[in-house]
Order: C-alpha cells, then structure tokens, then sequence
C-alpha cells in the first residue's frame, strides 16, 4: 500500500509560515576532543525550517534524519564544537526541505566544569547551562548565522546597602573615640555586611558563520564579572576567602553587565563590529522574592565605540 | 544620618543598558467590570528603564511606586483592560526615572473563563495564560506600543495518520464487499482514528497606544483554530461530540497558525497594517516525546497581503 | 442512545488501587470574610478516591460535581477556611464514589498577604504558597484528616562565615592597637558581614477534623524564624534595617528548622499529641549552586517531649 | 589562625532533625559496563544525615567528600548499578558524620535507551527520567534500603470514548443496510477513534539491600502497559502502526497501574513480600486540560495476594 502523503498537499489558508518544526528533542550529544576522552551530554534540540504559502505540512521526521546524520559524524570527527554542529545541521536541513528558505537549529545543554577552590585546592565541578542557535539560508547571498550562549550563577554583594553598613561602623568607631586614620585603615581591611545573594550572568554572541566565539572565553567573562565566582565544595578557608572577595567587590545588576560588556570588547577583538551581543544579569535578591534584572543588547561595533568615546572622556 | 545614595554615581565602566529593572514581581490586580464584580487575580510583572552610560544605578524601589500608585487607580476605575494598566505603569516609569528614555511593563497572569459544555450544557471553568507588554518612549515623536496575548489549551487530531486509517478502513470494507458508494458514505459519517493531543495556540498582537485589540477576541479565535476547544467537566455525550468533532477536523500545527492567522485578519481589521501579529501552534505529540511547533511573526499588512494574493489566485 | 458505560465494568486485573482521581484541575474559589471583601484567588486541585478490585474505572467527572457544589456554596457562606473547604469536597467524594472507602483532595494556591516596610512604613504585597490536603474515610471508626501548610521567602545570613569574619575584624583591630574593650563594644554593635541567600521555610500540620491549625498562625512563625522577614518594597532606611537586622541573627537551615519547632509547640498548644507536624528549610546558598537543607517530621507529642527535656537539663 | 567550628557548638533549641543535607547538587556520573563504553551523565543528588539534638549544625561539605570517594572508584569498577552508588555513599555519610544514625542519598537523571521504530526499523532515542534512593542505618540491625524507579511517556486511548464512536460506527453502518456479521468482522479488524494522549507511567521498588531490581526490567514494564510505547522518529508505515495498536489496546489510568502492577507480580518473583512498590499513572488528557490519575502503594506481598485470589476467584 502507497501511503498517502498529507503534508505535500495544498493549503486550504495559504500563508507563509516563518517556522515550523519540533521543539524538545532530547539527543545523547558525543564531541571527540583532542587527546582527552570524547565529551557526551545530553542535549535538547529544536528544528526549524520556514514553510512557503503553498504547501500544507513540513515532513518532520527528515529533521531527525538531518540531525542524526550530523551527530553521528561528529563522534569520530575531532572538528566540532557545538554551535558548528548548529551550523551542520541547518544547512543538511536546507537540502532535505527543499521548499524551504531558511533553517535554525536551537541546542540546550548542562556543561560541567571542573574547578578548584581558592584556598583548600580542592576539585569541584560547577555546572553551566549553555546554548546555541544556528541559521542557514538557502539564498548564497545570506549569510549563515551562529549563537554561542552561555548562563552560570555566581554571588553578588550590593554595593548601596554596604555603604550604609559602613557609615554605620564609622559612626559607631567615632563614637567609642577611635582616631580617624585607624578607622580608615581598618574599613579598608575589613569589608562591611550587606545583603548578597546568587546571580545569574548570561552572555551570548550571534557571528557570520567564518567566525568563532570559543564558549570558554564567554564563561570566563561572566564567571568574573560577579562580586565572586562561587564552588560546589568549600572548606572553612575557603568560604572565608570567597565571602571576603564577594564583599570587597560590591556589584549591582547594572556593574555586572557593564563588567561583561568591556571584557566581552576586549577579548573578542577579532570578531567584526556587526556581531550581536546580548549581556544579561539577574540578581535573584536575598532581601526582596522579585529579582533584579540588567541587560545590554548591542552590536559588538557600538560598544566598542562607547568605550571608546568614554576612554576620550566624551561622555 | 543622610543615607548614602550609590546609584546615582558615575559607573566606573561607562556603557549604556538597554534595560534594568525588576523581574517576577506578584501582585494583587483588581479591575472595576461594567455590571459586574470587580476582577481580582494574581499578576507577575517585570518593569524595566534603560539607563545611560554615566548613571551607575537605577533606582529600583521606585518601580514599585509607579506600580502601586496605578494599582490603586485601576481598583476604582471601569476603563482599565490589562494592557492599558502596563501602558500607564509605563508611562509613570519614566515621570519618575528622569534619566530613561523608554519604559516597558510586562504583565503575566492566569485568567479563567467560563465555559458550558457542548451537549450536557454543565459549567465549568478554563484557564487561559494571558501576556500583555506596553512600551513608553520619552521622544514624543516616538508613539508607545502595547502588546496583548494568551495561549491556551486545546486538542488536535493529526490528518496524515487518519488518513492512514481511513485508507486501511476501506481496504477492509473492500475485502468485506461493502459497495462503494456505502463505503463513502460510511466514511463521510464516521471519522476514523488517528492520534491527538493537547496544542497551545498561542497570539499576541502589537499596536500603538491609540488601538484596542481586545482580549476576549484573540481567545475566542485560538479556541476556535484547534481540532477542537476542550472543556474541565465532560458528561459522556460530550465526551463523545468532542472525540466526533476533533477528528472531523483534523489539523496539523501549520494548518492552526493559518486558521488562527486568517481569523485574525477577518477579526481586526481595525488595526493599521503596522500591527505587529505573533502566531504559534504547539502539539504536544502523543506518538512522541518531543512537539511540533509552527509559528508566523508579520506585521497585520503582510498577512493581509498574503490572503488577499491567495484570493486572487495569485499563489 | 443509552451511552455505553466502560468504568463500571469488571476489570481484567483485580488489584485495588490507592489512589485514583484528577490532578492540576485550575478553579476559582471565592471564600467570604467577615467585615471584608471576600477572597478570591485561582487555586490548583487535585481529587481522589481509593477503587476496589472490582471495578475498572472510576467517574471522574463525579469529581468536579462535588467540587463544584462546595465551592459554589462556599461563596455564601462566612464559615469556610481552606482546609475545611477540602475537607468538605472530601466528604462529597465519598457519597458520589459509592465504591470508595477513602477519598482525598489537595490544593495548593498563591496567598498575597501585605505587610509594611520596618522603617518607612510603607505598604507592599508579599506572596506566599498555600497547601492543604484533606482525606475523609467512610470507615466512621476512621476520623477525617486535614492538613495545612505554608512556604515563604526570607533572608538566612551564614553563622560560621560571619564568626570567620568576625574574627578576622578583631585581628585587624588589634593589629592596629584599638584597645579590647573597644573592639567588643564594636563588635556587639556592628554584625559583621557573611554570605545571605533566600531561604525557604515551609510549616504543615495535619490534624483530626475537630481541631484547626490557623494559616495565618503558620506564615507569621515561618516569617520569623529565619534571620530576618524580606519585603517587596524597601526604601534605603528600610534596607539597612533588614541587612543589620539579618547579620544580626544569623542561622543555620537547622536553626531555622529548630526555631519553628519551638515556635509551632508554642504557638499551637490547643492541638493533640498526635498531630503531625513537618517542618523544611531550604536555603539557596549564594556560596553554592547547591541548597542546603533541613527538616524535622514528627508528632507534635514528640517534639514537646524533646523540649521538656532540654528545659529540664536532660540532654 | 585556626576558623572557628560554630556547626559543632551546642544548639540554643535542642530538637532532633530527620534530615540535615545538601539538595540539586549536580554531578557528571560516570559507570563502567561491562563490555561497552561507559556510560557518563550528570546526575542530581541530594544528600542527608539526621542530626541529635545536642549539635547545632552538620558539617555538610563532607558529604561531597563522601560521594566524591565513591563517585571516583565507580569510575573503574564494573560492580556499580546506580541505586548500589547511591548505597555506597550513604554508607561513607554515616563513616564520615559520626553523630548521625541514618544516612540518605536521592540521586535523579535522565537516562537516554535506544529503541527502533516498529515498522522502518530506524534507530532513535528516547528519554527516561531515572531515580535512586539508598538509606544506610548506623544500628547493625536495621537493613539498609534501596529504592529504584523510573518514569517514562507513552501513548493511552480512551476506552470509554472508543466505545461510543464504535456504536456510532455501527448504527451508521446498520442504517446503510449494511448486514451485521460484516459489520462485526470489520470492526474487529479496524479500532474506531478516541481521545489518546501523552501517559506518564511510573514504578518504584524498595528493597533490602541485598536484592536487585533492575532498572531495565522496570523501563520495559512502564512501556509495555500503555497502549502503545512510542518512539521519537517515526516514518508514514510506523506512525500507521502505533495509531492502530494504541486503538486496538484502548486503556484508563486505571488498567495501565495494574497492568504494570501484574507485570511488577510476575518479573519480579526473587524478590521479597516486604519490597515496597509504588506504581503511578498520570495521562494529559488531551479532552480536558487536567490529568487523570491512579497509583497503587504496597507491598509485593499485598500484590501477590489479590493477584491470587482474583485467579482462585475469590474477589
């Protein structure tokens, strides 16, 4: 029996559909690495491609086909990192949807990283939640676009409320008639309490397809934008160190971005002033149940120029 | 003592933030009804200023004065809608964020709408997640914007596996010698089986200030783009009339999108062709563990366009 | 047509089942108040009842009958408190479900309470998370179940870092000659800093029928039993009062645990031995990606033995 | 400087605690198989002790120390199936907290099986959420217990509804004449159509830590007890397949618990009466927007019993 085949039809609503695929595809993801053991994970997909006016249904299982055929190659292949896996599979989508213009491929995923605490040298692994999103064109003339993104927690200090808690220990100094210069010394020492809390960095980066944003470098950034990177595994030193740093390094939402924004300028320096940039912080606040949120959405271009103007003092 | 007042600092990294503000912020909403009691829910907002690159801080708590202050105004007033109380909250932001250019409100909450049961008649309740979004620009040249959507839950029965079965029906028939035309006939009466599940269709429209895209609309035509709405309470007649009515109509996600696009352009065709329209479809299949997705994002002007075309027989 | 009537029939496999019902089912309940405007509120339920070997399936629809019924005379009536609301929907099931020997509803719902900033006054929403679940038995030997609980958001500051800390200050001080009295007095004036984090404390009490656990009783003990309550809404003066207060009183998950265990036997000592008492403290660590946690479940005969003893010295 | 150790201090409310621990901790978990690569995944733990009444707080970072140990030599030890991993580290809990009496240790994953599609016979993947618990006891008497469980999706149709749109099925066919014993015949070979939906089962099995319950016999018995299992790539023939077999095996929450409660009876019989086994059924019925439930908690011995009897026919 030939079966019938719905999806090539013609549409009763002829309207051009910007997506249509599937969402929630759960994968076992195997990278080879250089002289290591291959990395595999667990990896959630999306599949798209657009869909012209006059055809009724997209065939999705060759979304499966397209993908299958691309994770298989790269358990033996040394070459890929994830967004370029992205990258393969849109454009095998392209060929296998022959109507179709356009093809996106989302990738989430938990990325553990290994870590050692500041003081006891212990090993700890911290996880990260990374993304990536990738669009082929069929028109030669458009170029293939890449995300690379990735979130991680860490702790921040809030500057405002510590500055109160200082004027409050100098006040209370003054007052049991410490000299001046010995108060000074020691809030310089000794940092003040305030509320700190975990917030979560986000930084990604959309390039032309001949371009790489390596995934480490963005995590490094955000890791040390925050009052402190933070460890699963803390011995009493340890935790000291880190609560000292936290409150030695006070940061709003707002310092946060703008600490990822420069470093994310100086080093990616090879990647062309068209590339979009999207810097997000959420401070999930230990004094409020609401968050406190900063973003920056910007080409990589216009925040190399505001540095710029502000380095010239023209702001 | 003077409180110290960080925020108002100069940053020591002077880039300008697109948006800052605070995030998952619960409330008690309570808007006055023509006629009836006052509706009273639970509302998430996020409320949001952009900040220029010489302020190092936006001063939070006073989000929630803009919040508060027309929360209270909407208790005892008939003419708030939902979206209409962002674009007001929006418009407070920036009276009392001097620095901020543009504002956006974004208000989540479940809503229940009431609903008789097809054949038993019995009451009972839905629930609809609905979305709205304003935007303020202090540039009077530069009109606000506000956003209205919902999504909601509904069945649909797949065409490509009836047909299947349809087929395999009549095969049966055949070989039992069922004359043709009874075999039609039976075939046009009873629908045969096929897998279906639970879709979210989902719209939201954006429009200038001055426009109204009402609410009460855009669910109604996501009910009514699926296989079939559901309902809470089924007696066994009703049961029976949805099975019979989702499997009537069967529709992939692409065919939702289109219906729920065209019954868009046929119900609003108030808005100016500039009305942004965002329409999706998510089945979550019940042969897979993954979705099927579709989804078109145009302007209202595009999609007329696109139908108009079709009419014509131009596609 | 007379419906076929699957559930009643015999099943292929005679097992009883525990538990067989609806869950996630969204209604709208409106409870009265006295002197006030009634409460309103979108509430998430589930509802169950025991089935014999017997019988292959249950009516669920009988479920939303009984529910509906109470619900709609709730709305009337003054006397109804949350739990008594489930205990009465549970009573319902039994006389609908004929077969059944026990029947159990649960249901959870967003609660916003308003409390007033500590220094400014000002007013602001504060949401809590809401539990009851009721079991009623047909056995009249078998006295009903209800049970009530609470989950809320507060502020934990860290005791072992801030000792640490603590520390640290003293050495500093000395280092710079400030005499030890001095350093004390300061020390008792000024809490030192150390990491704080969002904590959850969660209170359920389950009790025989007759008896009733006040929801209000339970939110104010959880509010208090951590290092300090938090507020939606918090000008600078406010700000530092919590933070001072926080660092003030900083505990453990366990001392949170322990300090709403003394608090429930205290609070609570109209209940009978035999109620069932869980106490939880989640804290999200901002030092972690991990949480910690503690719990004490027991009869609240028990934890009144274990006070006892410790006022009269015999641990 | 020696830190300060305040977890060992005396605490100001003595109360025992039932479990004192860490929650979401995020490991990559890596098992050698026997003959295969090994299988690598991150893995979710939580990890308590109980605490007397007499310590204030429990040193929590040796319980990373603990899992870390048997984390590392599960690396190159063939021997570890999950649930014995989780054993092993309750049991270096107890070692290492030496005030403790009782030791837990919760582990969570995703766990990705192969199967191929029933008629293509092309491979895919599919995804099952996998769950350990181990409790270790420090009194020599009390047995260690281990639980083991797994939840996976699958496909159920509605029993009730087929049978009224086979009614309807045969009155149409009744009324075109159509004689009865060809009608009977063609029924029996074609389902009629019903609401089906995403089914999730669940099973779990608490044993003495001697025994074995393995993980892939329980995965194989939730797939077997819905109407269909389901797969995520499916071809035209294999999606016709599934849609039949489901409507041939039209099944309630009700049938697949006892389904897999019967399968649980029969491949299970090496382990003892007293193994607790908790099996749950909850399908997102695609006709309404709430869930259908049933679950069954008992001993093995319970099940054996009634499964007796019904043969003997004594219910």
């Amino acid at each position: 029996m030939k079966l019938p085949d719905i999806q090539a039809h013609h549409p009763d609503i002829q309207i051009n559909l910007t997506r249509v695929g599937v969402t929630n595809v759960k994968k076992l993801v195997q990278v080879a690495r250089k002289d290591k053991r291959p990395y595999i994970f667990i990896s959630n997909f999306d599949l798209f491609v657009d869909l012209p006016e006059n055809i009724k249904g997209a065939n999705l299982s060759r979304n499966f086909e397209a993908m299958d055929e691309v994770l298989e190659e790269a358990i033996d292949s040394p070459v890929y990192v994830m967004e370029d896996l992205c990258s393969e599979v849109a454009k095998r989508l392209l060929e296998r949807h022959e109507y179709a213009s356009r093809a996106e491929v989302v990738m989430r995923s938990e990325y553990i990283v290994k870590r050692r605490a500041p003081k006891s040298n212990i090993q700890c692994q911290s996880s990260v939640d990374i993304f990536a999103d990738a669009v082929a064109f069929r028109d030669a003339k458009k170029k293939s676009l890449k995300m690379i993104g990735a979130e991680l927690v860490g702790i921040t200090a809030c500057p405002c409320a510590q500055e109160i808690m200082r004027e409050h220990a100098m006040e209370e100094l003054e007052k049991l008639k410490v000299p001046d210069d010995v108060i000074d010394k020691f809030l310089s020492k000794v940092p003040m309490a305030t509320h700190n809390q975990r917030g979560r960095g986000f930084i990604s980066i959309e390039v032309h397809d001949d371009y790489i944003a390596p995934l480490d470098k963005i995590i490094k950034i955000i890791e040390e934008s925050m009052s402190s990177n933070i460890y699963e595994v803390l011995k009493r030193s340890d935790e000291a160190y880190i609560v000292e740093r936290a409150h030695s390094n006070p940061k709003f939402v707002e310092d946060c971005v703008r600490t990822m924004a420069k470093e994310v300028v100086k080093e990616f320096d090879n990647l062309p002033d068209d590339s979009m940039v999207t810097i997000k912080q959420l401070n999930e606040e230990s004094i409020h149940q609401h968050n406190a949120f900063a973003e920056r959405v910007a080409t990589l271009g216009e925040l190399r120029e505001e540095l710029k103007r502000a380095v010239n003092g023209e702001v």
